[in-house]
């Protein structure tokens, strides 16, 4: 069932080694099929290498496996918590991407000091407290503070990022880690200055409306 | 039509993932056809690893679009700008390549710490104020400020660089990352001294005849 | 003889060229067979590009060659000494992987800043003293100093880790540069809080007992 | 004509690129054929992907071109001299690798702060002063400075190192990258204590004498 959604989700796994989002067996992808409101998800503890479309689990929206071999992701109850809470979202991506982490690990937003966050994420990367893993707590915190983002960084942990689609949310990821890395490397040499607020709002919707193709 | 400048500027193109120099869709490279005034620039928002020769773009000076299947790079004003006030560019290159971009991030020069500066760029590499994306403005302060450099760090932005070719302009960007990486590692263990102007000028010159084959 | 074991070992050795953990011929696995109590190890100063399954050295617990054309690796008696006296292990790894090491070069224990941490390594990683290479020292100071931890930062020196496999020993390592260089770009930004040692046990235990397939 | 040192020269400037020490078309290893005295070198500005052992330039001690169908390195000057004056060195490395080229940014030399370091350089890394390129101004500080190391940082420049052969001076130059990595992680989070003359002299011994295969 879902063949072609868990073809979807596996391929945007596979985008996290790819962009060195991800080490071992760390972070996961899922999606929403709107239709039924399963989700597909990445089994929990699988190599990466190792990983083929039909290893994705499919479970309903209350954790109970509809489909699959494995065992799906220690983090599925806070994929869950949110797709419950927010009908816009049909995927979500969770990393451990270094640069991003090290503002996750102290608890500090991101500010707007690029266009790049301006563009991608509309806003400051907000932050959310420390929550346990596993439960729903994680998800409960990531409903409270993300906000409009399609990404927050929770405190002693690590990303998630949220997107319309699985793909939307792993780009998210991506530049993400991206803006982090440039950031950071700019707080060690000095204290850059903040985009307006204003000009931010008018840099991230001419992004949404003229980037790409139609 | 200018199939060979196409195959050149796709090529140039697939040069900034190849260099680690951009993420995702981001970063661009143009190339003026000098017969025709026309100017080759890439898709916006195409996946790199997608893209090819034919998908290219064909404007005029005045961004009218002479042939190509989908809508320009985003960035195809500043390109044109630069393009109709220097003549002697004909080829243009935008990254957010990281360490470059957190130098811009704080609208920081780089001062000519390196050999390498002074071969590759011959002086400092120049910053240009915060300017909108998508109209004039980001063309008119990189013509403003750029000098007699390749280079330019845009202010809260990125990197644009020029070049009498597309890929005299892709080397700039890769060379640029590549000395700003070093330089930012150099300072953050001390304040490297700044090679004298007179010096910088000789090896400049001597590198831009001594160096490579006729 | 031992086949599958040199196999295995051969696989986990070349992982930390994969995962960037080592540099020319640097870096070593070893892992015990249970049943003869040998020890399968990395040869001396081969490239991991040209080295073999049938390379791998087998070596009894005093550090007789039992077969193998090659030298054993020079850490074979920091290997034995850490088999003989933890009978609980039967892999162990040794690197210089960047992160690790810069912890290492000061003493400098890594705290449990990151969820990751709680959940692989239980606690801090500990640090112990520096110790001759070549002879037992090094392997005294693991066994003084690892306690419960699979990784220890050998002062002035790098990592060792241990597993109840190669495979184990070889994700501890991989595991261990992640944390390093997230913990290491935090620590530039900022003070990270640690997580609650209460909390840090939970977590380790959930992550022992739920995280993968049966 | 000297047809196997130029496949093996060949084979070593193209470990320049496979371990990120170099960029574009920077860098250059050269050999001397011990019974004709001959130098064969990379040949100027050649990208690494297009360079075949065929391209590498076979010259006199005196610069004279003996054999090549190209310009031979800018640097070609700095080896010659080199070579004069040291009649154990046969191979000669130059790169601009940007944690080693931090330190030469800044004129600092590398403390013995890793047991790597004692192994594979016997003492600290030594500077040596500004020197301009082309002439035999380089090669002179660095003959002054060198001394006993296989490797020496040349200020606001980058890395020069050496060896009995080719295949050892690319060897000092991967490791001094990486063990500059190191310390520079190191440094950005404390002093490291220096390992004492004495043990570093008897881990060098060690090394040179027990490492690897005979």
């Amino acid at each position: 069932m879902l063949e072609k959604l868990k073809e979807r989700v596996y391929k945007m796994n596979m985008m996290l080694p790819k962009n060195n989002l991800v080490t071992m067996t760390s972070g996961n992808v899922s999606g929403r099929d709107v239709e039924t409101g399963y989700v597909v998800i990445k089994p929990s503890g699988i190599p990466y290498e190792e990983m083929q479309p039909e290893d994705m689990v499919v479970v309903d929206l209350n954790g109970n496996i509809i489909e699959g071999k494995w065992k799906p992701s220690v983090d599925t109850a806070t994929h869950l918590y949110i797709y419950r809470h927010r009908s816009d979202v049909n995927g979500i991506v969770h990393t451990h991407s270094p640069y991003a982490t090290s503002f996750a690990a102290l608890g500090k937003p991101i500010p707007v000091y690029l266009t790049a966050i301006a563009d991608e994420f509309g806003g400051p990367i907000p932050v959310g407290p420390y929550a346990k893993i596993g439960g729903e707590e994680i998800g409960e915190a990531v409903i409270k503070y993300i906000g409009r983002s399609p990404a927050i960084l929770m405190k002693n942990h690590g990303v998630f990022t949220i997107g319309k689609t699985p793909e939307e949310a792993v780009k998210a990821a991506v530049m993400l880690e991206d803006v982090a890395k440039a950031v950071h490397l700019a707080l060690l040499l000095g204290e850059p200055e903040e985009i307006p607020e204003e000009e931010v709002k008018r840099a991230h919707e001419r992004y949404m409306t003229k980037y790409g193709q139609n």
